[in-house]
């Protein structure tokens, strides 16, 4: 980037609000992604979608690669500013502008941190579902741009389920509206569902209208230890076919239990091969019945143990297993990958059967955990990225995992979305007639290749 | 078209399957859209996704215009050949190929009927919610090309919320699937949520992937008649802020009462602004509970008469003026124009107001009834196609009707899809550059413009 366009964005955002010294560069050239990093020229911060408009034409006829960020939690290289060129801090664009009651929606600026959002609801018996574990630092912007998930997937869906309508400005710097406040709209092309999850690659969000939903009345939690992997995997078909569709539905591995059990003290079976638990919610006579029929359906499977929480004191102890998970995995070692294979809910006992002898097989420490309800693993990778030898092994493991979670009808990502980390693999899923039509559209909504370039779909 | 492309066609398909007489032409120049017509070249009739390849390949190669049709059941002339060429029936690929009970999956090619999908899987206790008028006649790939909805739609969404990945063919012939059965996924564009609503534009869909829902245990249906609409319209946003989500919520305004009284003699009194019919589903204990307060939520709004159904005959009782409506508006003239334009839920009692008042300006009868839960209303035009000065006013009324929608924040379409009927309208909903947006992502999926060319963006 040469320094009249570092004077022209000062000139958009006022000069306090573009990073050029090497140590701010140094603290944007990285997400939460182990092994991908690159320095961008400037890091850019606009107030309002006037300002984002203009920083995009810029960019656009002068060829800058563009890379929008927000909080920086991506898990799959999504920020990383890989061709230089400018980040574009949305963080600025931080303010819940409207929570509309009647109709069951906020509209909210892509800055807003999503348990911000979800604090300022709650005193209205209001809930956004969305829920990654990064909840409490991650914006709204980052969520809905990489689709993402969390715990609640199974019952309340990911971020696409909720998002009705978006601002955003495309890269020639055009000012585009989708969608609204209607519960029901089909007209034209779905374009808030292609930019949800499009991952910085179409454009920059500086608006979003997502539906909100009431809060559950009740709660309860359960959790069974399984000796078998296989009785885990039935129980949880079992639970679906009762007609139960629980709010999370979670599994631990052996290797995750083994390690959360030498973290945390919290005195689960070393020799157990699977943990679940299990959280219905809504009305409380319903939540009551449910719990029942998720009891029977555990002790059917021959759950080795189960328990119950009376109370939310007894509901977090037994919540502090699951959330000791990836902490307790992490210390282990210096690098996390933590992946999010997907693969159809009846699939999970093969996947985890598959994932533990791939880590056998190359000597590699991976625990698993996440969420059976849904599918959406999270094998976790733990290693030393300062040694190469090792990192052969892991990158080989990897391979064979995603390849093991495709040929099991599985998806690369369930929540983290592809950015850098997973496209190697999307041919192989996807094929070459669909990788092409999304290049097409990325070619037709960018034809000069600025937004996250190389990213999601690949070189253009 | 030219005889060596018929009989290209007739090679692929075999010539039983090739419709060229003017009878059976004429039989395919129409669908259910008053006001459009026009003749194809050929009717052609695709075994399986291999013959549909094929013809698509010729098509593309000899920049013929090729409409896909299900059974022809479409509100917005999406299933008529304005340019000649091919109709595409995909009638004969109906087979329902899987239900997969463990992932709560159903994979079915498109020919098949709507209701033949909920009548095989009944005995199973699921159901696939999305439920149009003509459930008993169109087929899924229909509905799902143009997004359907139905009297569900509030509680349980329209079709792009049951439709989890896709295999269709491109207009180049490429065969390509999107999707599959992972509840969560984020891998790529989400090209299955793109297709879904793009009314044979962009593609042809070849097989669905839907997602199926446990069958609600019980139901309860209530009516209330109001002589002021604006409690008819407090009394639905206080059952929404009641946190309570019913199945239905529909709405008559008075000219459909009156239209509906005279027909069915069903007992409503001609001076009701308004008659809202509810129905609330899911387990028995929370029905009654929910039922209790929509109660009290209409009579707090003065709901000059509130009854609930005792018991399925009375529920039938109930549902028998709602579903007169249409016939009841029908049958007052030759002409039926059932329009869908859809506001926000608050915005209901302006859009009938104005409406109403649109349609004395301009002496034009116009009955409105529709889901007023999700703001999806159907103002119904009766008129006679014949009577030029009459279509003068309809025109006008019509015209003035979607400018109110719109200027409400409201969309031109909830579930009828744009096809050539609203096409005028699109630009003033959208504006220009989100119009330029969905032209180019129509010309990089179909460069030749051979797919329902002209329609839902119009020409490129």
């Amino acid at each position: 980037m040469e320094k009249h366009h570092i004077n022209a964005l000062k000139e958009i955002v006022g000069e306090e609000n573009v990073l050029t010294s090497a140590e701010d560069l140094y603290c944007y050239s990285y997400d939460a992604t182990p092994g991908h990093a690159h320095m961008p020229d400037a890091v850019v911060s606009p107030a309002n979608t006037a300002e984002t408009s203009k920083i995009l034409k810029l960019a656009n006829e002068n060829h800058i690669p563009v890379y929008t960020r927000g909080s920086g939690t991506n898990l799959s290289a999504g920020c990383v500013p890989t061709k230089g060129g400018i980040v574009l801090l949305m963080t600025r664009l931080n303010k819940i502008l409207e929570v509309d009651l009647e109709n069951l929606v906020a509209v909210a600026e892509p800055g807003v941190i999503v348990a911000d959002l979800n604090k300022e609801i709650a005193s209205l018996g209001l809930i956004y579902p969305p829920d990654p574990g990064t909840v409490a630092t991650a914006t709204l912007g980052g969520t809905v741009a990489e689709n993402a998930g969390g715990l609640r997937g199974l019952k309340y869906g990911v971020s696409k389920h909720y998002v009705m309508g978006l601002e955003v400005v495309l890269a020639n710097g055009d000012i585009m509206n989708t969608g609204g406040k209607n519960v029901k709209d089909v007209s034209g092309y779905d374009m808030t569902k292609l930019f949800t999850g499009s991952e910085g690659t179409l454009c920059v969000i500086t608006k979003i209208i997502s539906k909100l939903v009431p809060a559950p009345e009740a709660k309860k939690a359960m959790m069974a230890i399984f000796k078998d992997l296989d009785n885990a995997g039935k129980a949880v078909s079992a639970i679906i076919a009762a007609k139960i569709i629980p709010a999370t539905l979670e599994i631990m591995d052996n290797a995750t239990i083994r390690t959360v059990e030498d973290y945390a003290k919290v005195g689960l079976p070393l020799d157990a091969e699977a943990v679940l638990l299990i959280e219905v919610d809504g009305n409380p006579i319903v939540v009551e019945k449910e719990a029942e029929k998720v009891m029977e359906a555990l002790k059917a499977n021959h759950a080795d143990l189960v328990q119950i929480a009376k109370d939310d004191a007894e509901r977090d102890k037994l919540w502090a297993a699951r959330r000791a998970a990836l902490p307790a995995l992490a210390k282990l070692r210096p690098t996390t990958y933590v992946e999010d294979a997907t693969v159809p809910r009846n699939k999970v006992p093969d996947f985890l059967r598959e994932v533990s002898s791939i880590a056998k097989k190359h000597n590699v420490t991976i625990g698993t955990f996440g969420h059976a309800g849904d599918g959406n693993m999270h094998p976790t990778i733990v290693c030393d990225i300062r040694i190469p030898e090792e990192m052969e092994r892991v990158y080989q493991a990897m391979d064979e995992m995603f390849k093991a979670a495709i040929a099991l009808g599985g998806t690369l990502s369930g929540e983290h979305g592809i950015g850098l980390g997973k496209l190697p693999w999307m041919e192989q899923q996807h094929g070459l007639v669909t990788m092409n039509a999304m290049r097409s559209i990325k070619r037709a909504l960018d034809p000069n290749l600025i937004l996250n370039p190389g990213k999601l779909v690949g070189e253009c």
